[in-house]
């Protein structure tokens, strides 16, 4: 048996509960937060990109990650255009609230140019340190 | 034997390799770009934070990750204060140009509030979605 009201009550406490988190989210003066993507199971960091707050709303309510492009100004869900779907395995915050790390399922590229992580062959060539425990100085 | 004048030249032509690789980042307006760090071996995703030229320059070349931090406006060699220091493994640039992946060691918690990762424990709570292979719509 449902009880119509009670179904209503419970919908628009989950919205209520949504939009509770949306807010402790620090967006910048643009209204923006930097959403760091990574595939959830190899640990992949596939990507970079920025979320507004419906974009955020979107993502955390459909399965789909829906970015918000600066360069184009618009909403666009990944891989509408391209086929290269983000499923949302999980969403957190950081500590200071102006971080998103969205954990995917990523079909294919992630990267626009058609490499995997949009890090892929792009060193820098930092001198790396001593890792067998001398003290870095 | 050491030839001092092919030393010479060979350390200034390092040095203009390297200026021409801080080049090619595109900082944006306010001189900075973001930098995400992740734990090298495990693939954790540790915290963001922000580079301008100078602290990417330190980054690259000393082994000790060194940033820009916009509250105290100074530089920040990560673990001075707390021991919790950071070396450097690897560092990428993106597609781009105005993301940078740093993979270190995180010697203890990458957060000052002492968790591991900046992230957790800050569940947004995502609808997470069907991995089972079902397309998502």
């Amino acid at each position: 048996m449902t009880d119509p009201v009670a179904e209503r009550a419970e919908a628009k406490s989950a919205e209520h509960d949504l939009e509770e988190r949306i807010a402790r989210v620090a967006f910048n003066a643009d209204g923006l937060v930097p959403a760091i993507v990574q595939q959830w199971d190899s640990g992949e960091v596939l990507m970079l990109a920025w979320l507004d707050a419906e974009a955020l709303r979107r993502t955390l309510t459909t399965g789909r990650v829906t970015y918000w492009s600066r360069s184009r100004q618009e909403y666009w869900r990944k891989g509408d255009t391209s086929g290269n779907i983000q499923r949302v395995v999980s969403a957190n915050l950081d500590c200071d609230g102006d971080v998103v790390l969205l954990k995917v399922e990523q079909t294919g590229p992630a990267c626009h140019t058609g490499t995997r992580t949009c890090f892929d062959g792009r060193d820098l060539g930092a001198v790396a340190a001593d890792l067998d425990g001398t003290p870095a100085t």
